[in-house]
């Protein structure tokens, strides 16, 4: 790391580089970490490019919210609890003012705090607006969640309610006419943490992967790493009432399909399922059931309620996908 | 990781993924690696962007080769061996073509091979031509090598040559009517890597760093976190052949304060030089003295032959800053 760059980041950073674990911080050629004894590193790297990821103009403290959640997104689809992270920035030179880094670094802050994550090395350059973002997290050896396990017979779930991502996206782009909403602001900028629920879904899951290419696309990662099929049922799938007020007519496929929801997708066993409803019963995780692990391989919706004006037969799974 | 990006990554990569202590690489939300028991790890993160830190037109493999060794040179710095690494590409949608991937992977595997370092996880993005890495490294308990512990009566040491860095950059600059060099080419794109040598200080030298900003700039920060001075002798300093041939009015100003060395500047207490001259003179490692460190701060450059014309005294520390 090179000095003014170094000053910069040592300034503003110094809140969130002391946590635990972290024997030399920022200041080095490198970092010195120590890990639990006789745990599992998981490592994840995610990059977020302007017009890419977020919109132009985005506020610094939105980047780096955003740049946390969906970094730690993959922490919590493994199970893993988040640890340590290193953050590459692309700054062009008329935004890279003390404010502006200033403000980026609350941003991250802000998120690496609630979940007692420490900064311990990065690097800055000059250059078109981006952040790449590395985590290092812990789980206990051989509990880690993986996408390959799933198993005919498993009940698939998901957290919280999808579709809200493709809806901000709405919202942010040019031509809508729909009035600011806050909670789609929020859910882009920062969505819902579900690390704790990673962690508790080590000892039921068989199977996990985050929502972010859209439900279908990344049901169907589960299921052709897993050499399963699955059949969902679309008068399951949970929609926030708002967004399916708002959107009448795009909210299903948004949860189909959108992208940038964040949540997990996870598969249980049947002898699991009674620990799973205490759970949420009790709470501890927001999750609900939408349909089964079968035999075969692609995914199948149907409509049990026939209440959905949604036919169209699932062809494509590629999600969203820079190159396609 | 999304679907496309991520079938290119698997099909280029594949050769360096399947190394030692990777319990489950590329492919799922993260990667899960194992670390030997007991030890501390080392984590570093560096960006390069075209351009910036490499000529537009580098062709995929130099940038692979020079991306890794870039990065390997923070972990030779602090004594740590690597193990693992992942890889954040932004890249303009034109060159992003099967060749174009390929190639890259067997610039970053050629490198990686050498020292049993491997890829674990990876995101592609369509932008600005600019690769992120961060690598993963391991170190016996307490013994990295850090530059904030130099002392009074040090003996400070070099690797290789200097000013080959800035000798290499004069090259590929427009209006250069120097020859081509193969020699610098290829220092430029790989850089020797001192990995061995980090490993084999870890037992002698007192504090190391490694030398990216020019070696007046980088010892500067060995000093100012140290809390002593430094005085070198230029006519100490080691220079290769041709570059002080090639480069005479320059090569000396290069060797002080160009950028791109990727050598190592260590310190080694009076009682371990009997050491490191003996595994000098047996061929282990590749160092030269050039100076002393002292009571005081910031850096002093003699010239006891008084064969150099260099004269400046030293007052910019900064080395290449991108925001300076």
């Amino acid at each position: 790391m090179r000095d003014g760059e170094f000053a910069i980041i040592e300034r503003h950073f110094k809140g969130i580089t002391q946590q635990s674990g972290v024997l030399k911080g920022i200041g080095d050629d490198a970092a010195v970490i120590k890990p639990d004894a006789g745990l599992d590193l998981v490592v994840s790297t995610d990059s977020l490019l302007e017009g890419v990821h977020f919109p132009d103009g985005t506020r610094p403290m939105d980047l780096g919210r955003r740049a946390m959640c969906v970094n730690l997104s993959d922490m919590a689809a493994m199970g893993a609890k988040p640890r340590w992270f290193t953050v590459a920035l692309s700054v062009p030179r008329d935004i890279a003012v003390e404010k502006w880094f200033a403000e980026l670094s609350d941003g991250l802050s802000y998120i690496a705090n609630q979940i007692d994550c420490a900064l311990v090395g990065g690097d800055t350059t000059c250059g078109p607006l981006a952040i790449t973002i590395t985590v290092i997290g812990q789980v206990p050896s051989g509990t880690a969640l993986r996408r390959d396990t799933a198993e005919v017979g498993d009940h698939i779930y998901v957290t919280g309610t999808l579709g809200d991502g493709a809806a901000a996206l709405d919202m942010f782009s040019i031509g809508n006419t729909n009035s600011f909403c806050e909670r789609l602001f929020e859910h882009f900028y920062a969505p819902r943490l579900r690390i704790e629920s990673g962690l508790r879904l080590r000892e039921i899951a068989s199977s996990c992967i985050d929502i972010s290419d859209g439900l279908v696309a990344d049901l169907h990662h589960v299921c052709s790493s897993s050499g399963v099929a699955a059949e969902i049922d679309c008068s399951l799938i949970p929609i926030h009432a708002h967004t399916r007020r708002n959107y009448p007519d795009h909210s299903l496929h948004w949860a189909l399909s959108g992208g940038d929801d964040y949540q997990l997708c996870f598969t249980v066993p049947e002898r699991a399922t009674e620990s799973l409803k205490k759970m949420i019963f009790e709470g501890h995780i927001d999750a609900t059931r939408i349909g089964l692990i079968t035999a075969g391989d692609g995914v199948t919706v149907i409509d049990s309620s026939k209440a959905n004006t949604f036919t169209q037969e699932i062809t494509d799974y590629s999600g969203y996908d820079h190159f396609a």
